[in-house]
This record gives C-alpha cells, structure tokens and sequence, in this order.
C-alpha cells in the first residue's frame, strides 16, 4: 500500500478520458457504474446533491441546465458533454457549441428529443410515418382536426413532458377549451391509434457514422409511463426488422452522436414513429445484462467517437420491470433481501426518495422463454414493493 | 428536477445498507461497481486518496489499517467491515470484533488469509491435502527437509507475500542460508513440486452458512502472478468435482463469510491445496459477466447476511487476461481504443499508475469454446499494452 502523500496537494491519479453529463438522474447513475470499467472520469453537473449519480459517488459539480455559465464552466474540463435529460435549453446548446464544445449529440440533433412538433414536423418531412397530427392554436384548428378523425384525441405538449406527464386525452371539444387555456403554445394533436405492440429500438451511433443496433423490444405502458421491456419483442421477424431499420434511417438522419431511443406503435395501420430520445433510454435497461454491451458504455464509447461494441443478446429472453413507488411509498432497499431470493435476477436500485409513481429501480431477467423469464423479474419488482397488485 | 436544498444541511439519500471495506485497490473498484446496482453505500478504508476505488468514486475515510482508532472510528458507521487485503492486523481485528463490530470474515477466518503457516498447519490438521512443509528456523531444519525432499525447495514468507512476491525457489544449502539471515520468523519450506494444472475454486458462504459455489477455473501463472484465468478449468469432470468438495469443505471448516478463494495445485499425487484468500479474488473476475452472479455481488450480499446470488456461468467458455503494467509502463487508458476494436471483450482498467508488473486491469471474452475464446481476450490485453510479447 502507497503511504499517503506528506504534501498537501492532492496526487492525481493517472489521465483519463473525461466525460460530462448534465443532469444527475438513474442514468447518469449507470453510466457512471459504465464509465468505472472503462477507467473513463464520467463529471455530473447537477442542482442536487442527492441525485441519484452523485450517491453513487460519480464527480460532479452542483449547477443549473438553464444556468450558460455553470454550462460553459462545466464543459471546459470535459472532453466531450452529454445528456442524462433533455432540460438543457436549446440556445444554451447551441452557444455552447458555438463556444467550441463538443456535444454529443449535437444540437441540431439534440432538438429532436426535446420537441416534439420539431420532430414530427421534421420526421414527415423526411418521410418517416408519424401519427396524423396537427399544432393547434386555437379552438377552429382542434375542430377541424377532431372532424377528420373524431373524438378522443390525444393532446400532448411539444416539450418538457415525460413518464405520462404532458399528455391527455381529450374526450370532447369542452376538455379540449379547457386545455387550450392552460397551454398558451398550443397543443400537439393526435387521433387517438389503436395501438397493437408498443415498439422501442435502440441505436448507438458514434461522430464517425459507425452505427450499432440492439433487438427491438416490446415497451409495456401503464398509466403513460413504461412498466415492461420485454426483449426481443414478440414480433413477427418482418415488423421487427421494418423497426430496426427505421430506427438506423432515423439515427442518421438526425445525425445522432451516442445513444437514440426510437419510440414506436404498431397498428393496423403499420408502424409509425411516436418519439425519439437522444440518450440512454428506459427501454435500454435490459441490455446492462442481456447484451454483449450495455446501451450505456454504448454511449460512453459512441460520445468519445471509440470503436463500439456488439450488441448481440446474451440470452434467448430478457425481460425488465420497472419498480415503481407505490401509493404507500415503500423504500425498496428495506425490501431487498427478500427480492434477492427469486433466483438469476438483476436488481438495480437507483437511491432515489421514495414517492408514488416515480422510478425507483428496475429488476432484469434473463432465461430461455419470455413468459417464464416475465414471472421472475415481475415478482422480484412486486416484493420490491413497486407494484403491490402484481 | 428537484430545487437545491435552501438550508446549509446536506440532504440525505435515503438509508441504505452501508459495508465498509478495508482497502481501495482494483476488489474495492469492482465492489463498488456492484454495490451501485444493488443500492448499497461502500465506504472504504484507504490510506490513499489516487486508489482505485477512490478514484471510482467510492465514498471513503483516509485513515491507515495498522490504526485500531482509524478502523474504530471507520467501523462505528458501517453495518458490517470487509477487506480489500490481508495487512489488517490480526489483534486489531480481534480488538474490533471485541468491540462489537461485525467483521466479514471474523478474525479467526481471516487469519487462514493473512498467516500461511496457519492455514496449512490447520488445513493438515484437518485431513486437507496440502503440500508437505516446515516452518525451518534453522540450518538444521533446512538441512533435514532437503534430505527428505531433495532440491531446489521452495520457501515463503508466513505472511504479507502476494503477486509472487514473498516467493522464493532455493536451489541449494547457501541459498537457503543466505534468506534465512533475512527472515528472521524463519521459512514456510515446501517441495517443488511438479504441477500440472493450477485450479481455483471460488465459493461464497453466509453467516446463515448458505454457500454457493462458482465452476473450478484454471489460473495460468508467469513470475508468480496470475495472467489468465480460463473458465470452466480444461479438466476432466471429476477433478473439477473433487476441487470443488474440498473448496466448500474448507469454506464450512474455517467458518468463512464471504467470498474465499482456494488455489489449488494438480499434481502426479492429485490436488493439494496451495492457499487461500477471504475475499473477492483475481480468479473470480471472469464472473463480472461470465457467471449470473459477480464475485462482487456476491461478496456483499454474503456479508450483510442477504441470499446469495446464482453461480451458473452465463457462457460455455469465458477467459480473462489480466493487463500487467510493462517495463516501458504503457497507459492501457492511452490503448483503450485500439482495443476496443477486438469483438465482444469487457474491458476493466483500474485507474492505477502503470508500473512494471502492477496489475493496470483485466480483459474478458466470452465464448463458445476455450481456445477462441481466449485468443480474443489475449488480443485485446496485448493491444492495451501489458502484454507485448503477446
């Protein structure tokens, strides 16, 4: 063992590779777990010391997304900066990408994860099939809109929306007033589909073009906020290989740099592209496990413009459930070691504070067969406490 | 994104499980890692601020492990103390768990660790095979174990050897003089004997005695330190059987918590046991992906008394090459790229100063057979500059 050093500087250790992400979340978290392997110094800029990465002990600084200055103070000791969230004003992005820092994604591409109407509109343009949608100011625009495809309708904000937050169904043209009153920017309008599959893909794609991409998986939704991943999604061969190739068109298109999460619906109508995420994704969870290399030092690698990696599963099944807090706001640590006792899974417990339908942790299975494979990573995350009625 | 806290106090994360860890190097690192997913704090012991788990982010305490104040105080808000190393003293472990702390593996386990003379005087006692051997204080004692054995003979110190330091062959009487004046607590003496193959068996016990048991691996050594671990061993069916009985047997014998590790030698007179280590090991980090359970989580759940994880390898063939630091002390951080060019290999850098003969880090490949398998891990551990001969 080293004695320690008699000066009073602090010994540095040997150089590394320095990555920054904004925002301190869940996945901020694992990627710092990614960035230890690697030897790579992964530094969080967050408002809360309490952040789930920063009681995983990643380095960080305590600033503010909306805050230029904390941003460009920030980026200077990075070699690249990236994303745990899309709350990073798109003008400080760009100002910081004017001031010569590397971002990854890039802002013009970061735009897409953080509007949604700018994603449609630019997605149609490109010819990706999208939902029918219309940006609708003013109450003749929704009846227009509510007369060519009848009620509901599915309203949305164009930014700042998540885990169902920002979305509603609209009933009627009084709910529809109502809304249009509280949102002055207007709504993002929608029929509302009959959704048969919730589809999600994932896509890793470095400065240099070089593209990867992971099995599409089913998304299982309750409540607007995803409960189930099941990999690979029990899809014919066809759709899942129409999926896998919209997303890389989609990817390179939107000159992504890192991980892109492509959200989509089957209905009878074929696939259509409902939103993209430009970082690490929920729907990703399953590869820490079920793939060769796990979506975040996927993006770790993709941001630093290094070779990636296979994405090939390394199970026949993998599944993940969310642990969600209950209405009784059960810690799932004080639950852990009765979880641990359901044999082969994987729990990830992100530290954060207990509330009623937030994102506490996720639970991975891996086995031969969906079904059975389903059953054990559900009652893992039932005795974590995060899904009482399962 | 929640506010900062207004007031001065630090908000706290929620409670969690809290381990302490005597000892920053690369276990510490990897422990660490382990600990994230399962939400539990590892606090570490370190008298060096650039350690490897330090520079992990690990939450830590500077403070010396010959210091029974700086563990006492480090112990009072840890649920359970663990070791990264052996150089804990034995009476200050043994004052500690006077003292009430609970100590994974309590001193009279850990001792088998830190004092060779007593685990193969205890392991004989106990109808273990081990090699033949005398503690030699003396010419005289040399002298009788030579006319029994014949030379060269080998010698090593009872404690504080590792890495093949502490090791020595002695190929005759003045040789054996000449390190005798040196050690003055004399000589553990042992034949050199003719070894086919190097087995390591890992098993992790609870203090409820649940023990599980990892597939025997073959360690292939160079200079006295550990360069390639292949698992399954290349043995045949019963050996491997026969390794790993007498790894639990000794597991249950010694009362150990934890992971232990038992290196054993195959030989023309079949297996002897060679030594043992009460902690997570260099033989145990292909489980990182290559078992369902890492040694690392297995670690802590064994010694906060959780169910112990499944053992079953998640490969039929997985090799690991560790990456010693060169004469020329290459940086493999400074290789990383290039050696993410090799397809489907975990890379794990530990963030230490490259120095000749230093473990810098380790490659795993998994696979479907063993020699493929390991040329690929052998590629990239070459490319990241340990192994130039390669």
């Amino acid at each position: 063992m080293k004695p320690a050093a008699s000066t009073g500087q602090r010994p540095k250790p040997p150089a590394s590779a320095v990555v920054g992400m904004v925002g301190g979340g869940q996945l901020a978290r694992m990627t710092a777990q990614a960035a230890i392997s690697l030897g790579i110094e992964l530094r969080i800029l967050s408002t809360d010391p309490c952040d789930s990465a920063l009681t995983a002990g990643a380095e960080h600084v305590l600033g503010s997304p909306q805050d230029l200055n904390a941003l460009k103070d920030f980026a200077a000791g990075c070699d690249v900066v990236t994303y745990d969230h899309e709350h990073v004003p798109f003008h400080h992005q760009q100002a910081l990408y004017d001031h010569g820092v590397r971002l990854a994604p890039p802002p013009h591409a970061a735009l897409f994860g953080q509007d949604k109407l700018h994603a449609r509109r630019t997605m149609k343009a490109q010819h990706c099939p999208v939902p029918d949608f219309v940006h609708a100011r003013s109450h003749a625009e929704i009846g227009r809109f509510a007369a060519d495809h009848g009620w509901p309708l599915v309203a949305k904000t164009s930014r700042g929306g998540y885990d169902g937050r920002g979305v509603w169904i609209l009933h009627d043209s009084s709910q529809a007033r109502h809304l249009l009153r509280k949102l002055s920017q207007g709504l993002l309008l929608e029929p509302k589909l009959d959704i048969s599959t919730e589809i999600a893909v994932l896509v890793s794609r470095s400065p240099t073009g070089e593209t990867k991409i992971y099995p599409a998986v089913e998304t299982v939704q309750r409540d607007g906020m995803c409960r189930e991943i099941l990999a690979p999604a029990p899809i014919s061969v066809e759709l899942a290989a129409q999926a896998r190739h919209l997303a890389i068109r989609l990817a390179a298109e939107i000159g992504a740099v890192g991980v892109i999460a492509v959200e989509m619906f089957h209905t009878a109508d074929g696939l259509v592209i409902n939103e993209v995420a430009l970082r690490p994704h929920n729907s990703g969870h399953f590869t820490i496990e079920g793939a060769v290399t796990s979506q975040f030092e996927q993006h770790l690698r993709a941001v630093l413009g290094w070779p990636l990696g296979e994405t090939t599963p390394t199970a026949p099944a993998v599944a993940t459930v969310n642990v969600i807090g209950s209405a009784t706001a059960i810690d799932p640590a004080s639950r852990l070691p009765a979880a641990l006792t359901v044999p082969g899974i994987h729990v990830h417990l992100y530290r954060k504070a207990p509330r009623p339908g937030r994102k506490l942790g996720h639970v991975t299975a891996l086995g031969t067969t969906l079904p059975e494979t389903l059953q054990r990573a559900r009652h893992a995350a039932a005795l974590l406490g995060g899904n009482p009625d399962e």
